[in-house]
Protein backbone atom coordinates (compact mmCIF):
# COMPACT_ATOMS: atom_id res chain seq x y z
CA UNK A 1 0.00 0.00 0.00
CA UNK A 2 1.32 3.82 -1.04
CA UNK A 3 0.23 5.61 1.79
CA UNK A 4 2.49 3.11 4.16
CA UNK A 5 6.03 4.56 2.42
CA UNK A 6 4.85 8.10 3.36
CA UNK A 7 6.59 9.79 5.74
CA UNK A 8 6.04 12.98 7.22
CA UNK A 9 9.09 15.04 8.55
CA UNK A 10 8.80 17.75 10.92
CA UNK A 11 11.98 19.73 11.05
CA UNK A 12 12.60 21.54 14.43
CA UNK A 13 9.40 21.46 15.40
CA UNK A 14 8.71 23.67 18.45
CA UNK A 15 4.94 23.10 19.98
CA UNK A 16 4.02 19.91 21.45
CA UNK A 17 -0.21 20.85 20.47
CA UNK A 18 1.25 21.49 16.78
CA UNK A 19 2.94 17.53 17.01
CA UNK A 20 0.04 16.25 18.42
CA UNK A 21 -2.57 17.77 15.97
CA UNK A 22 -0.27 16.64 13.14
CA UNK A 23 -0.57 12.97 14.73
CA UNK A 24 -4.01 13.41 14.23
CA UNK A 25 -4.62 14.25 10.59
CA UNK A 26 -2.07 11.30 9.51
CA UNK A 27 -3.89 9.22 11.29
CA UNK A 28 -7.08 10.51 10.04
CA UNK A 29 -5.87 10.51 6.51
CA UNK A 30 -4.55 6.85 6.91
CA UNK A 31 -1.04 7.80 7.03
CA UNK A 32 1.49 6.44 10.34
CA UNK A 33 5.05 7.09 9.53
CA UNK A 34 6.64 10.73 11.88
CA UNK A 35 9.70 11.91 11.77
CA UNK A 36 10.97 14.84 13.57
CA UNK A 37 13.98 16.63 12.97
CA UNK A 38 15.45 17.90 16.22
CA UNK A 39 12.50 19.03 17.65
CA UNK A 40 13.08 22.04 19.83
CA UNK A 41 12.98 22.21 23.85
CA UNK A 42 10.06 24.08 23.87
CA UNK A 43 8.21 20.86 23.22
CA UNK A 44 5.36 20.09 25.53
CA UNK A 45 5.37 16.32 24.84
CA UNK A 46 2.00 16.15 27.24
CA UNK A 47 0.57 18.76 25.27
CA UNK A 48 1.52 16.73 22.29
CA UNK A 49 0.05 13.30 23.94
CA UNK A 50 -3.19 15.51 24.08
CA UNK A 51 -3.61 16.62 21.08
CA UNK A 52 -2.99 13.10 19.08
CA UNK A 53 -6.36 11.77 21.23
CA UNK A 54 -7.00 8.80 19.15
CA UNK A 55 -3.34 9.01 17.38
CA UNK A 56 -1.02 8.58 20.40
CA UNK A 57 0.29 5.28 18.47
CA UNK A 58 1.59 7.47 16.02
CA UNK A 59 3.07 10.02 18.46
CA UNK A 60 4.99 6.78 20.73
CA UNK A 61 6.28 5.30 17.08
CA UNK A 62 7.45 8.41 15.97
CA UNK A 63 11.76 8.80 14.78
CA UNK A 64 13.53 11.33 15.79
CA UNK A 65 17.04 12.29 13.53
CA UNK A 66 19.60 15.24 14.31
CA UNK A 67 19.08 16.41 10.85
CA UNK A 68 17.39 16.51 7.41
CA UNK A 69 19.66 14.90 5.35
CA UNK A 70 19.51 11.79 7.30
CA UNK A 71 15.66 11.90 7.95
CA UNK A 72 15.33 11.55 4.29
CA UNK A 73 18.24 9.51 3.23
CA UNK A 74 16.73 6.09 1.84
CA UNK A 75 13.60 8.23 0.28
CA UNK A 76 12.90 8.45 -3.64
CA UNK A 77 11.10 11.76 -3.57
CA UNK A 78 11.28 14.49 -1.30
CA UNK A 79 8.66 16.98 -1.18
CA UNK A 80 9.02 20.00 0.44
CA UNK A 81 6.73 22.68 1.58
CA UNK A 82 6.78 26.54 1.58
CA UNK A 83 4.82 29.53 2.33
CA UNK A 84 7.12 32.17 1.71
CA UNK A 85 8.09 33.28 -2.06
CA UNK A 86 11.70 33.20 -3.24
CA UNK A 87 13.91 32.63 -6.24
CA UNK A 88 14.18 29.13 -4.94
CA UNK A 89 10.51 28.51 -4.17
CA UNK A 90 9.07 29.55 -7.56
CA UNK A 91 8.79 26.20 -8.98
CA UNK A 92 6.76 24.79 -6.92
CA UNK A 93 3.45 22.67 -7.34
CA UNK A 94 -0.24 22.68 -5.43
CA UNK A 95 -0.49 19.62 -2.99
CA UNK A 96 -3.65 19.00 -5.86
CA UNK A 97 -1.60 18.69 -8.83
CA UNK A 98 1.79 17.05 -6.57
CA UNK A 99 -0.33 13.99 -5.22
CA UNK A 100 -0.57 11.96 -8.11
CA UNK A 101 2.91 11.47 -9.30
CA UNK A 102 4.66 11.53 -5.59
CA UNK A 103 2.36 8.50 -4.77
CA UNK A 104 2.99 6.61 -7.60
CA UNK A 105 6.49 7.35 -6.38
CA UNK A 106 5.43 5.89 -3.10
CA UNK A 107 4.29 2.79 -4.82
CA UNK A 108 7.66 0.89 -4.61
CA UNK A 109 10.00 3.06 -2.42
CA UNK A 110 9.82 5.85 0.65
CA UNK A 111 9.35 9.09 -0.16
CA UNK A 112 9.32 12.52 2.14
CA UNK A 113 6.60 15.20 2.83
CA UNK A 114 8.66 17.84 4.82
CA UNK A 115 7.18 20.68 6.91
CA UNK A 116 9.52 23.26 8.74
CA UNK A 117 9.51 24.86 12.08
CA UNK A 118 6.25 26.92 12.89
CA UNK A 119 8.12 30.54 12.87
CA UNK A 120 10.52 30.61 10.26
CA UNK A 121 9.78 27.18 7.52
CA UNK A 122 12.35 25.32 6.05
CA UNK A 123 15.74 27.36 5.46
CA UNK A 124 17.39 27.58 1.59
CA UNK A 125 19.57 24.56 2.38
CA UNK A 126 16.67 22.49 3.47
CA UNK A 127 14.82 23.16 0.04
CA UNK A 128 17.79 22.80 -1.82
CA UNK A 129 17.20 18.73 -0.19
CA UNK A 130 14.02 18.77 -1.80
CA UNK A 131 12.96 17.52 -5.05
CA UNK A 132 9.64 19.21 -5.81
CA UNK A 133 8.64 22.11 -3.35
CA UNK A 134 4.93 22.64 -2.75
CA UNK A 135 2.57 25.70 -1.85
CA UNK A 136 -0.88 25.56 -0.19
CA UNK A 137 -3.43 27.78 -1.59
CA UNK A 138 -4.18 30.37 0.16
CA UNK A 139 -5.10 33.90 0.86
CA UNK A 140 -3.15 36.88 -0.21
CA UNK A 141 -4.73 38.26 3.40
CA UNK A 142 -3.28 35.80 5.25
CA UNK A 143 -1.08 33.26 3.45
CA UNK A 144 0.68 31.44 6.09
CA UNK A 145 -1.80 28.11 7.85
CA UNK A 146 -0.96 26.20 10.90
CA UNK A 147 1.60 23.43 11.06
CA UNK A 148 -0.69 20.87 11.78
CA UNK A 149 -3.08 22.85 9.01
CA UNK A 150 -0.84 22.43 6.36
CA UNK A 151 -0.13 18.67 7.20
CA UNK A 152 -3.74 18.19 7.06
CA UNK A 153 -4.31 19.65 3.63
CA UNK A 154 -0.84 17.45 1.80
CA UNK A 155 -2.33 14.10 3.66
CA UNK A 156 -5.50 14.74 2.60
CA UNK A 157 -4.79 15.20 -1.02
CA UNK A 158 -2.61 12.15 -0.64
CA UNK A 159 -5.46 10.08 0.85
CA UNK A 160 -8.19 11.34 -2.12
CA UNK A 161 -5.59 10.48 -4.50
CA UNK A 162 -4.67 7.05 -3.11
CA UNK A 163 -8.61 6.77 -4.49
CA UNK A 164 -9.29 4.58 -0.98
CA UNK A 165 -11.93 6.29 0.12
CA UNK A 166 -15.67 4.74 -0.59
CA UNK A 167 -18.77 7.52 0.03
CA UNK A 168 -21.24 5.78 2.01
CA UNK A 169 -23.66 4.62 -0.34
CA UNK A 170 -27.52 5.23 0.18
CA UNK A 171 -29.28 1.95 1.48
CA UNK A 172 -32.79 2.47 -0.89
CA UNK A 173 -31.97 1.89 -4.05
CA UNK A 174 -33.33 4.84 -6.53
CA UNK A 175 -37.06 4.71 -7.68
CA UNK A 176 -37.08 3.43 -11.68
CA UNK A 177 -38.75 6.03 -14.05
CA UNK A 178 -42.11 4.10 -14.53
CA UNK A 179 -42.38 4.16 -10.41
CA UNK A 180 -41.81 7.96 -10.13
CA UNK A 181 -44.33 8.08 -13.31
CA UNK A 182 -46.87 6.02 -11.29
CA UNK A 183 -46.19 8.22 -8.27
CA UNK A 184 -46.61 11.81 -10.70
CA UNK A 185 -49.65 10.24 -11.83
CA UNK A 186 -51.16 9.88 -8.20
CA UNK A 187 -50.32 14.07 -7.40
CA UNK A 188 -51.57 14.91 -10.54
CA UNK A 189 -54.87 13.13 -9.61
CA UNK A 190 -54.87 14.37 -6.10
CA UNK A 191 -54.37 17.87 -6.86
CA UNK A 192 -57.13 17.90 -9.31
CA UNK A 193 -58.93 16.52 -6.98
CA UNK A 194 -58.41 18.98 -3.90
CA UNK A 195 -58.84 22.15 -6.50
CA UNK A 196 -54.97 22.56 -6.99
CA UNK A 197 -55.27 23.46 -10.47
CA UNK A 198 -56.89 26.42 -12.24
CA UNK A 199 -58.02 24.44 -15.80
CA UNK A 200 -56.27 26.64 -17.96
CA UNK A 201 -53.01 26.63 -16.33
CA UNK A 202 -53.13 22.76 -14.90
CA UNK A 203 -50.27 21.56 -17.42
CA UNK A 204 -48.05 24.39 -16.64
CA UNK A 205 -48.36 23.55 -12.61
CA UNK A 206 -47.80 19.67 -13.12
CA UNK A 207 -44.68 20.84 -15.15
CA UNK A 208 -43.56 23.05 -11.84
CA UNK A 209 -44.51 20.27 -9.47
CA UNK A 210 -42.68 17.52 -11.85
CA UNK A 211 -39.41 19.80 -12.08
CA UNK A 212 -39.85 19.90 -7.83
CA UNK A 213 -39.72 16.14 -7.18
CA UNK A 214 -36.93 15.76 -9.96
CA UNK A 215 -34.04 18.41 -8.39
CA UNK A 216 -32.26 15.15 -6.71
CA UNK A 217 -32.58 11.56 -6.75
CA UNK A 218 -35.65 9.95 -5.59
CA UNK A 219 -35.07 6.44 -3.78
CA UNK A 220 -38.14 4.06 -3.72
CA UNK A 221 -38.42 4.63 -0.14
CA UNK A 222 -38.69 8.57 -1.28
CA UNK A 223 -41.11 6.95 -4.20
CA UNK A 224 -43.34 5.09 -1.37
CA UNK A 225 -43.59 8.38 0.93
CA UNK A 226 -44.99 10.53 -1.74
CA UNK A 227 -47.44 8.21 -3.09
CA UNK A 228 -48.73 7.40 0.84
CA UNK A 229 -49.03 11.51 1.04
CA UNK A 230 -51.33 11.21 -2.34
CA UNK A 231 -53.45 8.76 -1.53
CA UNK A 232 -53.75 9.92 2.42
CA UNK A 233 -54.99 13.56 0.90
CA UNK A 234 -57.65 11.31 -1.07
CA UNK A 235 -58.95 9.35 1.58
CA UNK A 236 -58.79 12.19 3.98
CA UNK A 237 -61.09 14.55 0.80
CA UNK A 238 -63.17 12.11 0.38
CA UNK A 239 -64.30 11.40 4.09
CA UNK A 240 -64.78 14.95 4.74
CA UNK A 241 -66.93 15.83 1.54
CA UNK A 242 -70.10 14.69 3.26
CA UNK A 243 -69.30 17.57 6.03
CA UNK A 244 -68.81 20.52 3.33
CA UNK B 1 -17.72 38.45 -4.50
CA UNK B 2 -19.39 34.55 -3.30
CA UNK B 3 -16.68 33.75 -0.33
CA UNK B 4 -18.37 36.99 1.54
CA UNK B 5 -21.82 35.25 1.38
CA UNK B 6 -20.40 32.37 2.89
CA UNK B 7 -21.34 31.75 6.84
CA UNK B 8 -18.91 29.51 8.90
CA UNK B 9 -21.49 28.15 11.89
CA UNK B 10 -19.98 26.46 15.00
CA UNK B 11 -22.83 24.58 17.04
CA UNK B 12 -22.04 24.56 21.22
CA UNK B 13 -18.39 25.02 20.34
CA UNK B 14 -16.35 23.73 23.50
CA UNK B 15 -12.86 24.80 23.16
CA UNK B 16 -11.12 28.20 22.25
CA UNK B 17 -7.69 26.80 20.74
CA UNK B 18 -10.52 25.33 18.18
CA UNK B 19 -12.42 28.36 18.25
CA UNK B 20 -9.00 30.39 17.38
CA UNK B 21 -7.80 27.39 14.56
CA UNK B 22 -10.91 28.03 12.69
CA UNK B 23 -10.73 31.73 12.65
CA UNK B 24 -7.24 31.58 11.08
CA UNK B 25 -7.87 28.57 9.15
CA UNK B 26 -10.53 30.70 7.63
CA UNK B 27 -9.03 33.86 7.06
CA UNK B 28 -6.41 31.72 5.16
CA UNK B 29 -8.67 30.39 2.73
CA UNK B 30 -10.61 34.09 2.46
CA UNK B 31 -13.67 33.86 4.49
CA UNK B 32 -14.62 35.65 7.08
CA UNK B 33 -17.88 35.44 8.77
CA UNK B 34 -18.32 33.42 11.84
CA UNK B 35 -21.38 32.55 13.49
CA UNK B 36 -21.29 30.87 17.26
CA UNK B 37 -24.68 28.95 18.31
CA UNK B 38 -24.09 28.84 22.21
CA UNK B 39 -20.74 28.27 22.82
CA UNK B 40 -19.93 26.33 26.03
CA UNK B 41 -18.71 27.74 29.26
CA UNK B 42 -15.51 25.77 28.74
CA UNK B 43 -14.55 27.84 26.00
CA UNK B 44 -11.06 29.92 26.64
CA UNK B 45 -11.40 33.04 24.81
CA UNK B 46 -7.88 34.07 25.36
CA UNK B 47 -6.56 30.71 24.03
CA UNK B 48 -9.19 31.21 21.39
CA UNK B 49 -7.23 34.45 20.58
CA UNK B 50 -4.21 33.17 20.57
CA UNK B 51 -4.86 30.67 18.10
CA UNK B 52 -6.15 32.88 15.88
CA UNK B 53 -3.05 34.70 15.62
CA UNK B 54 -3.70 37.02 12.50
CA UNK B 55 -7.24 36.45 12.11
CA UNK B 56 -8.26 38.12 15.42
CA UNK B 57 -10.56 40.35 13.33
CA UNK B 58 -12.66 36.99 12.98
CA UNK B 59 -13.18 36.35 16.71
CA UNK B 60 -13.60 39.94 17.12
CA UNK B 61 -16.37 40.20 14.30
CA UNK B 62 -18.15 36.65 15.28
CA UNK B 63 -21.91 37.13 15.61
CA UNK B 64 -23.68 34.75 18.73
CA UNK B 65 -26.84 32.64 18.08
CA UNK B 66 -28.68 30.81 20.36
CA UNK B 67 -29.77 28.49 18.23
CA UNK B 68 -28.84 27.02 14.68
CA UNK B 69 -32.40 28.09 13.41
CA UNK B 70 -31.79 31.82 13.92
CA UNK B 71 -28.13 31.45 12.74
CA UNK B 72 -29.13 30.96 9.59
CA UNK B 73 -32.35 31.98 8.98
CA UNK B 74 -31.46 33.85 5.96
CA UNK B 75 -29.51 31.53 4.20
CA UNK B 76 -30.54 29.74 1.20
CA UNK B 77 -28.20 27.12 1.64
CA UNK B 78 -27.31 25.36 5.01
CA UNK B 79 -24.76 22.17 4.64
CA UNK B 80 -24.05 20.55 7.52
CA UNK B 81 -20.83 18.39 8.15
CA UNK B 82 -20.94 14.98 9.98
CA UNK B 83 -18.41 12.84 10.99
CA UNK B 84 -21.05 9.88 11.84
CA UNK B 85 -23.22 7.47 9.64
CA UNK B 86 -27.13 7.48 10.29
CA UNK B 87 -30.34 6.87 8.41
CA UNK B 88 -30.59 10.52 8.32
CA UNK B 89 -27.14 11.26 7.32
CA UNK B 90 -27.08 9.05 4.22
CA UNK B 91 -26.96 10.97 1.41
CA UNK B 92 -23.94 12.93 1.88
CA UNK B 93 -21.31 14.61 -0.49
CA UNK B 94 -17.94 14.90 -0.54
CA UNK B 95 -16.59 18.82 0.31
CA UNK B 96 -14.83 18.61 -3.22
CA UNK B 97 -17.93 17.35 -5.42
CA UNK B 98 -20.24 20.13 -3.02
CA UNK B 99 -17.98 23.13 -3.54
CA UNK B 100 -19.01 24.05 -6.70
CA UNK B 101 -22.74 24.20 -6.34
CA UNK B 102 -22.54 25.67 -2.98
CA UNK B 103 -20.64 28.72 -4.21
CA UNK B 104 -23.39 29.33 -7.14
CA UNK B 105 -25.60 29.93 -4.75
CA UNK B 106 -23.22 32.38 -2.61
CA UNK B 107 -22.73 34.59 -4.97
CA UNK B 108 -26.06 35.73 -4.88
CA UNK B 109 -27.32 34.83 -1.51
CA UNK B 110 -26.44 34.20 2.20
CA UNK B 111 -24.80 30.18 2.76
CA UNK B 112 -23.96 28.76 5.84
CA UNK B 113 -22.28 25.85 6.23
CA UNK B 114 -22.67 24.43 9.45
CA UNK B 115 -19.77 22.08 12.50
CA UNK B 116 -21.08 20.25 15.54
CA UNK B 117 -19.88 20.50 19.24
CA UNK B 118 -16.31 18.79 19.43
CA UNK B 119 -17.63 16.07 21.39
CA UNK B 120 -21.03 15.01 19.93
CA UNK B 121 -21.12 16.98 16.22
CA UNK B 122 -24.54 18.02 15.16
CA UNK B 123 -28.04 16.53 16.61
CA UNK B 124 -30.58 15.17 14.42
CA UNK B 125 -32.79 17.98 14.43
CA UNK B 126 -29.96 20.45 13.50
CA UNK B 127 -28.93 17.64 10.72
CA UNK B 128 -32.81 17.99 9.82
CA UNK B 129 -32.38 21.97 9.38
CA UNK B 130 -29.94 21.17 6.52
CA UNK B 131 -30.02 21.13 2.86
CA UNK B 132 -26.82 18.92 2.33
CA UNK B 133 -25.21 17.06 4.46
CA UNK B 134 -21.27 16.68 4.07
CA UNK B 135 -18.98 13.91 5.00
CA UNK B 136 -15.10 14.84 4.96
CA UNK B 137 -13.24 12.00 3.31
CA UNK B 138 -11.08 9.91 6.20
CA UNK B 139 -9.80 6.77 7.58
CA UNK B 140 -12.43 4.32 8.81
CA UNK B 141 -9.01 3.68 11.56
CA UNK B 142 -9.86 6.99 12.25
CA UNK B 143 -12.81 9.49 11.11
CA UNK B 144 -12.94 11.72 13.61
CA UNK B 145 -11.65 15.04 12.38
CA UNK B 146 -10.37 17.53 14.88
CA UNK B 147 -13.43 20.84 14.98
CA UNK B 148 -10.66 23.20 13.01
CA UNK B 149 -9.29 20.33 10.42
CA UNK B 150 -12.61 20.11 9.44
CA UNK B 151 -13.62 23.66 9.14
CA UNK B 152 -10.09 24.08 6.69
CA UNK B 153 -11.15 20.98 4.68
CA UNK B 154 -14.25 22.58 3.68
CA UNK B 155 -12.52 25.94 3.72
CA UNK B 156 -9.89 25.34 1.36
CA UNK B 157 -12.03 23.30 -1.13
CA UNK B 158 -14.47 26.08 -1.34
CA UNK B 159 -11.41 28.65 -2.16
CA UNK B 160 -10.14 26.26 -4.47
CA UNK B 161 -13.77 25.85 -5.73
CA UNK B 162 -13.77 29.76 -6.00
CA UNK B 163 -10.87 29.77 -8.54
CA UNK B 164 -9.47 32.67 -6.61
CA UNK B 165 -6.12 31.32 -6.10
CA UNK B 166 -3.11 31.64 -8.59
CA UNK B 167 0.04 29.88 -8.36
CA UNK B 168 2.96 31.49 -8.31
CA UNK B 169 4.55 32.02 -11.52
CA UNK B 170 8.36 31.10 -12.88
CA UNK B 171 10.24 34.52 -14.06
CA UNK B 172 12.35 32.86 -16.11
CA UNK B 173 10.57 32.41 -19.47
CA UNK B 174 10.19 28.46 -20.68
CA UNK B 175 13.32 27.95 -22.85
CA UNK B 176 12.47 27.37 -26.73
CA UNK B 177 13.06 24.25 -28.74
CA UNK B 178 15.68 25.87 -30.67
CA UNK B 179 17.32 26.92 -27.50
CA UNK B 180 17.17 23.77 -25.76
CA UNK B 181 19.05 22.03 -29.32
CA UNK B 182 21.73 24.81 -28.98
CA UNK B 183 22.70 23.38 -25.74
CA UNK B 184 21.98 19.61 -26.89
CA UNK B 185 24.45 20.43 -29.45
CA UNK B 186 27.40 22.00 -27.04
CA UNK B 187 26.81 19.05 -24.43
CA UNK B 188 26.91 16.23 -27.43
CA UNK B 189 29.99 18.03 -28.51
CA UNK B 190 31.81 18.20 -25.12
CA UNK B 191 30.80 14.54 -23.76
CA UNK B 192 32.96 13.62 -27.23
CA UNK B 193 35.69 15.92 -27.02
CA UNK B 194 36.34 14.23 -22.92
CA UNK B 195 35.87 10.81 -24.50
CA UNK B 196 32.34 9.70 -22.49
CA UNK B 197 30.69 8.32 -26.06
CA UNK B 198 32.10 5.16 -26.16
CA UNK B 199 31.76 5.24 -30.39
CA UNK B 200 29.46 2.34 -30.66
CA UNK B 201 26.97 3.68 -27.82
CA UNK B 202 26.84 7.68 -28.55
CA UNK B 203 23.73 7.99 -30.08
CA UNK B 204 22.36 5.97 -27.55
CA UNK B 205 24.17 7.59 -24.30
CA UNK B 206 22.82 10.83 -26.05
CA UNK B 207 19.04 9.68 -26.41
CA UNK B 208 19.80 9.31 -21.98
CA UNK B 209 21.56 12.54 -22.08
CA UNK B 210 18.67 14.15 -23.66
CA UNK B 211 15.98 12.38 -21.41
CA UNK B 212 17.39 13.58 -18.62
CA UNK B 213 17.26 17.14 -19.74
CA UNK B 214 13.40 16.51 -20.94
CA UNK B 215 11.95 15.23 -17.42
CA UNK B 216 10.48 18.43 -16.50
CA UNK B 217 10.55 22.18 -17.77
CA UNK B 218 13.90 24.41 -18.61
CA UNK B 219 13.58 27.86 -18.40
CA UNK B 220 16.24 29.97 -20.65
CA UNK B 221 18.25 30.53 -17.66
CA UNK B 222 18.40 26.99 -16.78
CA UNK B 223 19.27 26.19 -20.53
CA UNK B 224 22.34 28.79 -20.04
CA UNK B 225 23.75 27.22 -17.30
CA UNK B 226 23.88 24.14 -19.09
CA UNK B 227 25.46 26.04 -21.77
CA UNK B 228 27.85 27.46 -19.51
CA UNK B 229 28.74 24.12 -17.98
CA UNK B 230 29.61 22.53 -21.79
CA UNK B 231 31.41 25.71 -22.49
CA UNK B 232 33.66 25.58 -19.58
CA UNK B 233 34.39 22.00 -19.55
CA UNK B 234 35.56 22.26 -22.91
CA UNK B 235 38.03 24.94 -21.93
CA UNK B 236 39.20 23.65 -18.73
CA UNK B 237 39.85 20.27 -21.01
CA UNK B 238 41.84 23.04 -23.87
CA UNK B 239 43.33 24.72 -21.07
CA UNK B 240 45.24 21.38 -19.49
CA UNK B 241 45.92 19.14 -22.67
CA UNK B 242 49.34 20.48 -22.89
CA UNK B 243 49.67 19.03 -18.88
CA UNK B 244 48.63 15.74 -19.64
Amino acid sequence: MSLENIRVVLVRPMYGGNIGSVCRAMKNMGLSKLVLVAPQASVDWAEARMMAVNARDILDARVEASDLASAVADCVQVAGTTGREGVYRLHSETPRSWAPTFLASAHSAPVAVIFGAEDSGLSNEEVALCTQILRIPSSPDYPSLNLSQAVLVCCYELFLAGGGYEPPVEKHPEASHAHRERMLAMWESMLHDVGFFEPEKADHMMMAVRRIFSRGRLSEADVQILMGVARQVGWATTKREPDT
